[in-house]
């Protein structure tokens, strides 16, 4: 960062401060009017940064002094889990409330998180008219297109023309998530076309909107997998998409900003997973809690590194004889471990682009075979004769080559071939984690490399 | 996936299939209007789909079919380092010209793959207004807010009125990229306000600007770097923000199509880089391509796995006294180097997303350590208790349980350390990736093991 930028960016901070001490000021005085001017002239953002650095007593004023209406707004910002702690210190009827002003993807998402009772007596206490709608989408199954989806959207009627929309608009705007794209709908409510505010704003007024809409939408159905959802995000360049049932009908809409959530929260899913880390571990975490999301893995590597122990075991005699072989263990668990990985992570990206076609799955296990014969031979080589000219011991060069060379083959394979079988047994490949392709690949690698030892144990002592 | 999801996800397919099919007959048979009437009907992401699909002399007649402005929109739906290829077969005088259609910063991005002798003959191709401001656009270093911006937005003066901006809006929303949110200036072109379609659609037409626009606007400076401002993207729901100098002149906006390919980009980047794969790496590579994308990470692997050998080696006579030894190799280098990769990811999650303030790194540190001694502490005692029952051996227990409890501690710190280290070197942390950071854990590890184990092999003996 230049200096320039960095005095910048301080003077934008130094500018937060002074708005935040002057909120704090008007709230420890109970100037409920200065507090609300200042307040509600923020981003819901900062809104949310603020409310958060309160203790409870001063949080309990706000819920005072804010409508429902205006608090949903901030809890819109809000990563959902957070909030859970504030709806327990509120007044249930605010919370309630608070509810049923929430646009319902995102009521839906934060009473997801809850126990079905405690669902249950959040829906009583809302707008009836919302509380319906809720259950509806409850019964989407998660990240599916239909649980991200929103059905607070306008549409119209292809017999309108583009000042009755307008007019339309004026009304409705506030209220609808997204009034970017607008979906034309048939008396059947069957989806037949879209247009954007762009296109009505270029129109005449008495045009007609089967005129100037684009009959050619992309729609997603309900149950499709939200990743998909947010690679057609990616290759359109869409704001938003409709969401149909089976017949065609529009049920809902899907807006960009939910997809950023989706694309984000998807990468470092795969991320953790790759890294065997629980999903859920966040840097405010205490030690102990910390320890407590990482220890499931490192106790399953525990137990399959006993087991890589044990059969290593059998061939203690071997390494009673020719204790030089340990030596290069690490060296070819290893290597082992990290071929598969790499191949791990670039059949994991495939599958969740969706790059492969059905051949090409196939096809792209032959490539890695392929893949896995040059790495493995190149490594191979080069370690046979390092090995050769350092030990000076021509059979154990080959030994080791031969082993890297077979190892990596079979690990490359193997880091291409689980995520695939996962994939087409519908569990996420991304489950087939890092620590689980390496710790794989360090057992076959080190059977591979003591059973040809054993077998060539009268050349090499 | 539902069987009836499944149905109607093929009906779909079919749908294209057909349409597909009418196209190459038009496209085969040489007639341009019929090509040209189905092709302008599909969304350029499918007109990409088709034109991929194209031998080259086919693909040359649909350059002959499309206007430049036409096929410009063929390109921006495109991977850019993917029309390379296509930009090379047109006549020099088309490619100019598309390049002039094209919004300024996708222009930019292509031309940014170019080497520099190659972008000056296609600057001289170009529109001169077009060519001075991709330029000025080109100057701005890699993956900056200023490198991903626009500068074809609309601008307001707060003294317009509503109605004068709704005209404005009918001549110049064919060209602008995003018109869903309006940045007002003042004479100096400095920012001053924002407000969006909705605001303007729900105004009164007499309304002047400065009274229905919000002056609390988010800015990013030019120089910020894009992670960062996709960051703000994802807490704030916008769909564009404006970027300005150090004077505050709004100088450009970024919109949330791009945002969505950085939150990819950077993803996918971070993920490569933990499995140690080069992130260029493609599923249509060879496996030639492939292996020499992935051999350089394991070459220096083999090097680092020989240097391993070698410190094992020194305590050749402590494995020939004891051979057991060797089998646990495995286990604790392998446990320490996952140990390490678990607290690099959530370090470098936690860089990325910006989430440690400044003393937030120091107390992170001391974090670690404290959940570095709880899971070597389990490990270690569950190890021992083990191989205590297993071998019927307490030294060899001990020995073992202590060296993991040791090397966990040390695998996590390391794996929090070097990339708060590096990021405080700004360097990008992702670069500690996960092979590295695996191998350092091995030798560590492997270290402590075998010197306590000589220390200590008067009682193992």
């Amino acid at each position: 960062m230049s200096e320039s930028l960095e005095r910048y960016e301080a003077e934008k901070q130094e500018n937060y401060q002074a708005r935040f001490n002057k909120l704090q000021i008007s709230l420890e005085e109970d100037d409920i009017k200065g507090f609300r001017e200042d307040f509600l002239d923020m981003h819901t953002y900062e809104q949310a940064s603020f409310f958060r650095e309160q203790p409870v007593e001063l949080r309990r004023w706000i819920y005072g002094y804010l409508s429902p209406a205006e608090f949903a707004e901030i809890i819109e910002s809000m990563d959902f889990e957070e909030t859970l702690e504030y709806f327990t210190e509120m007044d249930p009827q605010y919370s309630g409330a608070i509810m049923t002003e929430l646009p319902v993807d995102d009521a839906v998402d934060i009473l997801s998180l809850l126990e079905k009772d405690e669902v249950a007596s959040f829906l009583t206490l809302m707008d009836q008219e919302s509380a319906e709608e809720i259950k509806l989408l409850l019964n989407y199954e998660e990240k599916t297109a239909g649980s991200i989806m929103t059905t607070e959207f306008i549409a119209l009627y292809d017999t309108q023309t583009v000042e009755q929309v307008m007019k339309l608009l004026k009304e409705e705007a506030p209220d609808a998530e997204m009034i970017y794209y607008l979906y034309v709908v048939d008396e059947a409510k069957k989806i037949v076309g879209v247009l954007s505010i762009r296109d009505l704003i270029v129109s005449d007024y008495d045009a007609l909107i089967k005129d100037v809409m684009s009959e050619w939408v992309i729609t997603v159905s309900a149950g499709k997998n939200q990743e998909e959802v947010a690679q057609l995000f990616m290759d359109y360049d869409f704001l938003a998409v409709p969401v149909v049932d089976f017949q065609n009908h529009l049920i809902g809409i899907i807006t960009v900003d939910d997809i950023l959530d989706v694309v984000d929260e998807e990468a470092s899913e795969d991320y953790s997973k790759l890294a065997g880390v629980a999903d859920g571990e966040h840097h405010t975490d205490t030690p102990f809690e910390a320890a407590k999301k990482r220890l499931p893995w490192l106790i399953i590597l525990l137990f399959l590194g006993l087991f890589t122990a044990s059969l290593i075991g059998q061939f203690e005699e071997t390494l009673e004889q020719v204790a030089v072989l340990a030596i290069f263990i690490p060296l070819i668990a290893g290597m082992a471990g990290n071929t598969g990985t790499q191949s791990l992570a670039v059949a994991v990206r495939g599958l969740a682009t969706g790059n492969f076609g059905k051949q090409g799955k196939f096809k792209w296990l032959l490539r890695e075979l392929g893949t896995g014969m040059i790495t493995g031979g190149v490594s191979g080589v080069i370690l046979a004769i390092v090995i050769f000219i350092w030990q000076q011991n021509l059979v154990l060069g080959l030994l080791v080559g031969v082993s890297i060379f077979a190892s990596l083959i079979v690990a490359t394979i193997a880091g291409a071939f689980i995520p695939i079988l996962m994939d087409r047994l519908k569990i996420d490949p991304a489950v087939a984690s890092g620590p689980f392709i390496t710790t794989l690949n360090d057992i076959t690698s080190i059977l591979i490399y003591f059973g040809m030892a054993t077998s060539f144990m009268s050349y090499l002592v």
